[in-house]
């Protein structure tokens, strides 16, 4: 059993009519419900204006799988928490960041670098598998489309990925590293750039399968009590 | 239900007394035990005496993922499977050749490299986890120890993997990448350097764990019918 | 002084009335002239109709950096040839295969994979850089135009780039991974995309500082006299 | 020509009759007195006990490349000077840091994880080349030998290398990516094991061959004056 939280900054669904319209319960309550209806996963939800931001010790050490979304609070989020979701992941915690949480503390500091990027509302996207041997490319097709979405654009100031498996196209001009895989640690993530919150995209059949053959994927293999460097015996005779 | 086909060169296993010994019914038989005690599996042998090296149309098209072993009949494998053999792994069978079929034909033409290396026999080996997080190093301890093994040592001469999951220590002085994960096409290869045919490594608890690990990592995630370039219908209005 | 061989199939240019306005003297002409203003270049060209292809012995041991240009007679070089050119790049010589020499047989070889794309002439091409710190990208723009160019699209079977430094924006809806470096043996690759014959790409500005870029990048670091196992010795007292 | 400065904690070699014997004016003075031979490079040397760490805006707007050598005061580097060296690194700066600088607040930050490993004091290396194309390899001998020298052990806690350049062999039994390169927006970064403060590993031809070539490969390819997002024309008529 695959425990899945589904984290989510929850700020427009609750302000922006548009989005109430889309989202009535927030984008985590979406997410949770087509993940839900795996015989595999049990799914929370929690959100940032929940006590500790809603990642006590106890849901995160209950957590297999944490997805993010978030877009203009990141910096509410406190420190003590990005450190603990961090050290989390180092010791084998999968971690979904979706579309804007680009720019969340956690991602930030688990990538390095400044993890900027372009953007422009009210595009269209085409989004082209790169690497269909990967896990989370199963059964997803070639090429699909969300109309409209928010382009984001390269340079995408991030580390190389170890896998670039979905490359967007936008009507604009522009192209994406959409759906990028890293390891850090015993953790596996996957960045994953839809949707905007404006846009109905976690309606997407393709994009609720691409999420959950990541949940899938990014579940721990091994797993750590610690960040340890236990003794090893040497050889004999040395 | 995944199909395992594990094919040998079946030569010394026959002809030389201490290998008849450690591998009496050959080394494709003891592999075939440990992975058919695995429910999720089917497993058949084949070897390279067989009718077209035991690679018949038939049998390609029924098999996930193709476990190769080999040493110094390479050149016999006639051409025509070899192509094939490609083909499949192109359109998405997973491919595990171990030991000395790192100079057999289908893993040469895959790799497109002259996949020479350093040997010298009986050393001890010790082999190190490097990517903890991969699927492949589940329940795998952080290291290892055959004794004896025969020594394979850099420069070792690969495109880079896509992940080195393991990495071995020789007592004479040597280090080898021995667990290479690659892609190509629509397959998983995933290259293992254990076992030389006068030691009993396929019998180490490890070593299988690695294998086994190996098949379903390995397993297709898309399969094509043949490597195609469908038509994609561009935007409209271009 | 880098030895730069411009090798070229060179048949359009000679029976194709469009292509022969834009490059009368052949695509390698243009080529080599542009790289022979460098200071620290010294270029020759070949075409495939001379004697071996225009790739004897003196002339491969004479090269530092192969440049290749082929559409639609790859079958007509002899695979004599295309092991000798491997077999070099594996000892170091660098290798630019240009546009539709992603079909060419020495590329292919080198890849292990079908290489097969998607492609519809006659598109607007973005180009865009994803690697801003490689050698490759010095000096070039964030994004430059060209148009009209052939479409070239994904999937583009090929292994893993070592890196993905360019990467095409299509009108019609495609993206494709444009410029790619790749290592294989002791050599460096570096395939392409651009230029169609019938469109005048090579006049680009930014188009020749990239293959310039390319050839500086690709020039040996370290060459061997043969693929070879050199025997070391063992630290002492194992 | 390349700025290159060289940053010392400086702290072993003032209070270790062992390490004052081997390094009288300090690590960084030799470092300094060897990459100052090259012609194309101008060397300067900076302490963490200096004003701002060493590290002011004037030093840092006029460094290519960044050598840092460090051990047990990295909690005492401020966080505003880390800031603006992760910052420089991601504009383009190139970054070197040695031995146990994997723990350096630069480093840590750039990568993401929690880079600890294994270590023993007085073990014997060997360091083998696994890419010898790379720029970083060139005119270095396929292994040599450091003895004695600190080990250094896998698990190293890093993010996948672009490249591994050198992997290094210890007596003891383990095994250590030495040699390892990464890209971090604009900028280049090489992290290089040797040496323990107590062994004289910046006296060695090969150590001081691979610095040598590491600065010239981490000079800056393209270098942004802030980190940007610039507009970008869409194409007419979307």
């Amino acid at each position: 059993m695959i425990r899945v939280t589904v984290w989510n900054e929850y700020l427009h669904e609750r302000t922006d009519g548009i989005v109430k319209d889309i989202y009535p319960e927030g984008i985590h309550k979406v997410i949770a419900d087509f993940l839900g209806k795996n015989d595999d996963m049990v799914v929370t939800t929690v959100v940032q204006d929940d006590p500790e931001n809603g990642l006590t010790d106890e849901v995160l050490n209950n957590t297999d799988v944490l997805i993010w979304w978030a877009h203009i609070r990141h910096y509410e989020v406190s420190d003590a928490v990005v450190n603990k979701v961090k050290d989390h992941v180092l010791r084998g915690m999968g971690f979904i960041p979706l579309h804007s949480a680009h720019m969340s503390k956690p991602f930030t500091a688990l990538m390095g670098t400044s993890c900027t990027l372009k953007w422009r509302d009210g595009d269209h996207e085409r989004i082209w598998c790169l690497d269909p041997s990967h896990p989370i490319a199963a059964g997803v097709p070639e090429t699909f489309v969300l109309d409209p979405e928010e382009m984001y654009g390269e340079f995408f100031d991030i580390p190389k990925p170890d896998s670039v498996v979905f490359m967007s196209w936008f009507r604009g001009g522009e192209v994406f590293r959409s759906g990028c895989t890293f390891t850090r640690g015993y953790g596996k993530i996957f960045y994953f750039r839809p949707g905007h919150e404006a846009n109905p995209s976690y309606y997407n059949e393709n994009v609720q399968k691409i999420i959950t053959n990541a949940v899938r994927w990014a579940c721990p293999t091994n797993r750590l009590a610690g960040i340890t460097c236990p003794d090893v015996k040497p050889v004999e005779g040395i």
